[in-house]
């Protein structure tokens, strides 16, 4: 039998053994649908998005290939590994100015243009393959939360169904998430550039990824995607910022009830302490009495081997 | 074990049987995916399409419940079970007049505007309990082909898993399919409306339907969305009309063979018979051998009971 053993007794523990006993009584098995978004609730997301180190490189990669971009942003930072500029970006966006924002995203759209979806995949595996987190000292592949795949084994083993649910890129995941996390890619949900089918006279075809933003999986576009992907509504969900709001907003309903996991980052030893983004989402886990998960009180490992 | 006993002896029937053995031996289960389009298909779509007989119904009923929409078109051909002016609006479209087509499209859009997924779910639920087909005189839900279920089962026997990739409406199929042919509504991809998510304050939402089309699954579009879905190539393709081409044609590659298979519409005995909007597809069927599937030929049944 699959036990939690990495989370420490407590309420959030005692929470999930008590809804996972109740769905196995009360609900069908393919109804027991949980979701969970993947960027600070199932691995590392400080001090950057694990993703933004893939398309720095990339980006670094395009520069010293064609060294007449080395001089225009975002290619100069991404060659001088001035991940500042980066930040700033963000800042400059939430202060209300886009430019910079929107230098970096035409950049990255264009990054993989016209790539068939399996070379770009090739790619992924080539990073995770060699990249360390740039404080944890560890490969990014070990940088996922041991008590979240536990959680993921266990209710398996109870037999619901996960999906990861994020709004990160989906074909940046889905390579990786099989060996990772144990979810295959038709169960990641995520972020994804537009695609067009291209075939030859010898009756094959490829799919070329487009410079253009089909889907942007956070907020309320969450569930729009849930539903899309599934069919069905989740019955337990977790997130950690305000992005995952309406996906646990959209668990359960009336005469169904769901359990709504929000991790805290409250561990600077072992990982980080931060709020910033969550708040929202914090502020209704106390509302409507969501089940708060401190990464210090309620996990007695945060990273396996 | 499953056996394809409604298939009679030939070469089809035999074309399957030799893939799936090659495949069992040859091919990991999570990569054994196979794509079915639906009309026509899996299930019969002449005189019309499924879809359409449940579009006049509700168009009829919006006019019975607001008697002034009852003069202007849809709504008038509806309430008067005037067919042949949908068939007119598709007639034209093909002539260059989108005129009408336009018409319906945007009383189509507006049909269930706001409506909670599950509400619409519940209307095609009621829809299939009682309409039944026009001319063969069976409950829609019976006018599904034998031989393809069998095909479904001898395949998952096989450990392959079967998904539905459809020009249809995703949510006007998915609350039918688990019951018709044994495949969940996540197993079911096709045309959608756009949804928006709409909380309220006790901290749930639903989702609303939007008058607005998000996707339209036909041609090109369904390689895209099966690996937006899926994100394996499948090696096992089966439709029956132009709509149907790309995705055979994604089907497999260099290296890794496909089975591609194209129902043939032959048996005006005991379905119908016509070509028309096949034509390429049956034309590629012949330039790269795929595996043309003859209703009259190769199926010893073609409705089960």
């Amino acid at each position: 039998m699959v036990e939690l053993a990495s989370w420490k007794d407590g309420l959030a523990k005692s929470a999930i053994v008590e809804f996972t006993d109740g769905a196995v009584r009360n609900v069908a098995p393919p109804e027991r649908v949980a979701v969970f978004d993947n960027d600070g609730t199932l691995w590392c997301e400080k001090p950057a998005y694990i993703q933004l180190d893939f398309i720095v490189r990339r980006l670094a990669e395009k520069a010293a290939a064609d060294p007449g971009l080395a001089h225009e942003q975002p290619y100069l930072a991404a060659s001088t590994a001035d991940l500042s500029w980066f930040g700033g970006a963000i800042t400059q966006h939430y202060q209300g100015d886009d430019t910079a924002l929107k230098t970096l995203a035409g950049a990255v759209m264009s990054l993989h243009q016209s790539m068939p979806v399996e070379d770009h995949a090739a790619l992924v595996n080539a990073f995770f393959a060699e990249a360390t987190h740039p404080t944890l000292g560890r490969p990014y592949q070990s940088c996922v939360y041991a008590p979240m795949v536990e959680l993921l084994r266990y209710l398996e083993a109870h037999e619901f169904t996960c999906y990861i649910v994020s709004g990160g890129g989906r074909d940046f995941m889905r390579p990786i998430t099989d060996a990772i996390y144990g979810i295959p890619p038709e169960r990641v949900v995520g972020s994804a550039q537009g695609l067009k089918f291209t075939g030859d006279d010898a009756g094959h075809g490829d799919l070329l990824i487009q410079p253009t933003l089909d889907v942007f999986d956070d907020g309320p576009e969450k569930p729009v995607r849930i539903w899309s992907r599934i069919g069905r509504r989740p019955i337990l969900s977790a997130g950690n910022s305000n992005g995952d709001d309406e996906m646990l907003r959209y668990s359960g309903r009336p005469g169904r009830s769901a359990l709504r996991l929000v991790v805290l980052h409250d561990d600077a030893d072992r990982e980080f302490s931060y709020t910033a983004g969550a708040e929202r989402l914090l502020d209704h886990a106390s509302t409507h009495a969501w089940t708060v998960v401190s990464m210090k009180n309620d996990w007695a490992t945060v990273f396996g081997d």
